[in-house]
């Protein structure tokens, strides 16, 4: 068992062409054969470190690129980091690609497969400027989430079967999914545990969330019985499921999304099909001008779930963010959500602040900086109360820092009320996508940069666009500004239980709803609308300028219509200058 | 709710108090209630945080000094910092006093008593030097263990009544223990959750382990079902309690020892008392001198734990090891355990190896430098194979690193085997001491230092006395090279499932136990043996030299005898040099 040195030959080989290429091209072309990474079902981690050392000390324009083939990457040997990933879970993480402070790279996967095993970060990119991913795909070996099909349902229980894909025990009286034997890890399979939160029904045929299916929250599991073969009853006091169809046991965090991006610039993802994930799919924060097209979100195999939260989601990011020609399907929350950071303000003395991110999934997020402005925020009414300017940053741990500002803090804000930095507000352009098949909303538009949502068929079974935004719960910024959505099919939306309208606003407004304007300006033209029931088109409140017009909406079958007893289309509170042109 | 400034005067004459003490007796004598530290059950970690950064900066010799009165403390404010202590869980920790750098403190309570709320971690010592604390306690507002009171015991299940000071709800068919109200806190006490990992029975009356009991491990919690008032009908398979007996719910995570003491010198704890914490009372890794005197561990009111894991617990220390006239009671593990840490060889190339913290809980554990001479071990055998000098360690993760050395590793030596540092094993004197009531055993003895156990008393439910070691599962470096047990009382010991004598042997040796002696040198004398039945006093295998004499043997009723078919009193194999001398 004993390695032995290679000769170092190769090596100086390697050097001596990376200097040739990079002198000749201006452009290094790195091939990862070359620095021992395998498509031989190995753990090609350590290799790829060397790749990505080569990658930084060549300078100028990186292409790393791999010969097609299958690739493995398991924890091991991956270097690890603390991450603060908003809207993820924090936590020291072991990645394999881990990016940090490179610039002018290119990974080629040229049509390759990359299959990442166990508890491991795919890839993160931080500090970095001019990224490029493209041409590859990336699975998970062992998914993070879990699946049962429904072969009876009772009140309070059901029998599942759970395929071999899902190993699992009943241990003790409760349902606990475990690891899958595989040579490249180290851990007793049998002693992994793969956390569930929550149960959500899919309809096998349809492989989308059954018609109006919920969310059944757990505590810490199923209590469950083993029967026969892989069949196990689970206990669940509201569980009521259709026979034939998937139970979807949730991954109860968010640790290991496949792309984490955060204070770089210029990152673009072409042609990345993300199969499977421990958290969302592309996360973006603080950073300038992500770009993510010709991709695809979608699940591997027999799999109901790709993702296991959001396919992708932007925040307090800058430049512009382009979601163009993508599938997201079969992602366990929203296809996006493109929002600020809102931090409650703890205590005020004078000129000083202590503030606080409240969410637990913000933790740690590098929110302010001095010489930034920001605005502060009614923690209930959501309007503008005052600006200021920061000129000290003081961070007394991950989620409280104490601010200083150039005035005496307006005498207008209170403790409980919200401040967010005022940013150069990105261009969102979310164009030629396809949305289905996912748990909750299509996208979440909340951002106050010019927002073009354009030629994308939806099928979500929740609302398929949001206006969300709130300073109490998850204090995520959010308000449009320019907002036109055109060209766009609405597709038998809202089959589920996920919102309101088809396009809805839930901003969390508590009080002065008569002045309160959250979001502002919003073109609604050009799209169809196919719809199975009386559902709402359009529920706003807080709105000032929306236009409705040239919008045409088809009646169709497709799910059993609901009893709407009052059907009204278009619900408008609380809000001026709206103009609906059937 | 607005704050205002409060003058800067106090802070003027502080600083000006703070120079004169320092000037007149070199020592600078720090009044905590100066800078805003108040004992009116506010959370004082802010205004400790002034007293530290105070003492830093003062220079020379500190007392912080508390005036005597009850001061509590919250997460809220405290700085963090990403803790690897061995033993214990590591992770990004909320640290109140975070004495990191610090030389020459003395902290005393003057009969103070600390109570700390949430998710917190009391007390951490890094890289400092000469610290003293004395003279206060130190308690948890919610307790990290919850309790319950055996009302019936049937096949599968039991019906317990949870005290006031465990809240907890059924959720799901789950019992769940949550927090505390405590207007310190900011969380949702609904929400927070106290993980559990097992059952264990305590005697209610003896406020000990019950005779016999036995761990019930877990998967994620208990089935249960909430009947009236505070009554659960809980399920396990195995469960058999006596009614009446206190089934203790033991903490899934040691995640917030109360001093954890990293890299330090000369570290003393006198009158101290450890009421509760979440993890070990007292950790010692890296450090050299660490001395507790004095000091207690017990539970505070009706509780019956007082810490969640071992009281004390040192990890490749130096220097000496003092624990001299403390009681050690009612906490969920060990007394003690003086360990090394071996790492596993993953792979050798030449003068380079790749090792491995395998148990995860020594994860991050920073046990190499160059410089330093490290032997090399037989993973079965624990027989030293050759030594080395490493001249370079590259740590990879918190779990492998690369390390080169001086010449070739010798070929004796194969993947899986261990390697551990050669050091100036610190000397043992343990002397004094009370041990009972605990989970486990009394003591685990695993240094090659002179070791010193005289005139304690031993009440353990397992073996008294521990010789551990192991290379394949806790990778913890044992075996005594002089070891002198003389004058202590071992007082009913064994009356639980811990160990198999009342001085015991159970080092992880797996071949080679002709040859291997992991062992060696105890004497055994002028001890006291009060036994209840024919529980053998010793057992050994791999010891060269020990010396029973003048040991006393005393037969009592204090428990029911266990039906024994073939006595031993000493059970002795694979050793040489065995002098027994009745």
């Amino acid at each position: 068992m004993r390695k032995y040195k290679r000769t170092s030959m190769k090596k100086l080989l390697v050097i001596l062409l990376v200097a040739f290429a990079n002198f000749s091209f201006g452009k290094t072309e790195i091939n990862v054969a070359d620095y021992g990474v395998k498509g031989d079902g190995s753990d090609s981690t350590a290799a790829v470190q060397k790749v990505l050392a080569a990658a930084k000390s060549a300078g100028g324009d990186v292409v790393i690129k791999f010969p097609k083939g299958r690739y493995d990457f398991a924890p091991n040997y991956a270097p690890e980091e603390y991450l603060f990933i908003s809207n993820n879970d924090e936590g020291l993480k072991r990645i394999v690609f881990n990016l940090n402070g490179y610039e002018n790279i290119t990974i080629d996967g040229q049509g390759s497969d990359f299959i990442f095993h166990g508890f491991v970060n795919p890839f993160s990119v931080k500090n970095s400027k001019n990224i490029n991913f493209k041409n590859f795909s990336v699975d998970v070996f062992r998914p993070f989430h879990n699946e049962g099909i429904v072969l009876e349902s009772s009140p309070g229980s059901i029998v599942v079967e759970i395929p071999e894909e899902y190993p699992f025990e009943v241990q003790e009286g409760i349902l606990k999914f475990i690891g899958k034997p595989d040579p490249l890890l180290w851990d007793d399979p049998k002693k992994v545990d793969i956390p569930y939160r929550s149960l959500l029904e899919f309809d096998t045929k349809r492989r989308e969330t059954a018609y109006l299916a919920r969310d059944y929250w757990l505590n810490k599991g199923c209590p469950a019985e083993k029967l026969d073969g892989r069949k196990v009853r689970i206990r669940h006091s509201l569980a009521k499921f259709t026979p034939g169809n998937t139970v979807v046991f949730q991954y109860q965090y968010r640790n290991h999304p496949t792309f984490a991006v955060s204070k770089s610039e210029n990152v673009n993802f072409d042609n990345v099909t993300i199969y499977g994930a421990g958290g969302m799919g592309i996360l973006g924060q603080n950073s300038r001008d992500i770009r993510v097209r010709n991709c695809k979100v979608t699940p591997s195999g027999n799999r109901m779930i790709s993702c296991t939260a959001d396919a992708t989601h932007f925040v307090n990011c800058e430049g512009e963010i382009v979601l163009d020609s993508n599938l997201f399907e079969n992602q366990m929350d929203d296809a996006t959500n493109i929002h600020g950071i809102y931090e409650q303000i703890v205590s005020i003395d004078g000129d000083t602040a202590v503030t606080r991110l409240v969410h637990p999934q913000q933790h740690g997020f590098e929110t302010f900086e001095a010489g930034q402005k920001v605005e502060f925020v009614g923690g209930r009414s959501m309007k503008t109360l005052a600006e200021g300017k920061i000129t000290s940053v003081e961070r007394i741990n991950n989620e409280l820092k104490r601010l200083k500002f150039a005035e005496p803090v307006s005498d207008s804000v209170k403790p409980n009320d919200a401040i967010a930095v005022i940013r150069d507000y990105p261009e969102i352009k979310i164009t030629n996508n396809t949305i289905r098949r996912n748990r909750a909303r299509g996208m979440l538009l909340n951002c106050r940069g010019k927002t073009l949502v354009e030629n994308n068929l939806f099928q979500a079974p929740g609302a398929a666009l949001l206006f969300e935004g709130d300073s109490c719960y998850w204090f995520e910024q959010g308000g449009v500004r320019d907002c036109t959505i055109r060209g766009n099919t609405f597709d038998n939306c809202r089959f589920g239980v996920w919102g309101k309208a088809i396009i809805d606003v839930a901003a969390g407004i508590k009080e002065d709803f008569e002045t309160s304007r959250y979001n502002r300006n919003i073109l609604i033209e050009n799209n169809t609308f196919n719809v199975f029931d009386d559902t709402p088109l359009l529920n706003i409140y807080c709105v000032d300028g929306l236009v409705w017009r040239n919008n045409k909406v088809n009646k169709t079958s497709e799910y059993p219509a609901r009893d709407i007893k009052k059907p009204e289309p278009f619900i408008i509170k609380h809000s001026d200058n709206i103009k609906i042109d059937n």
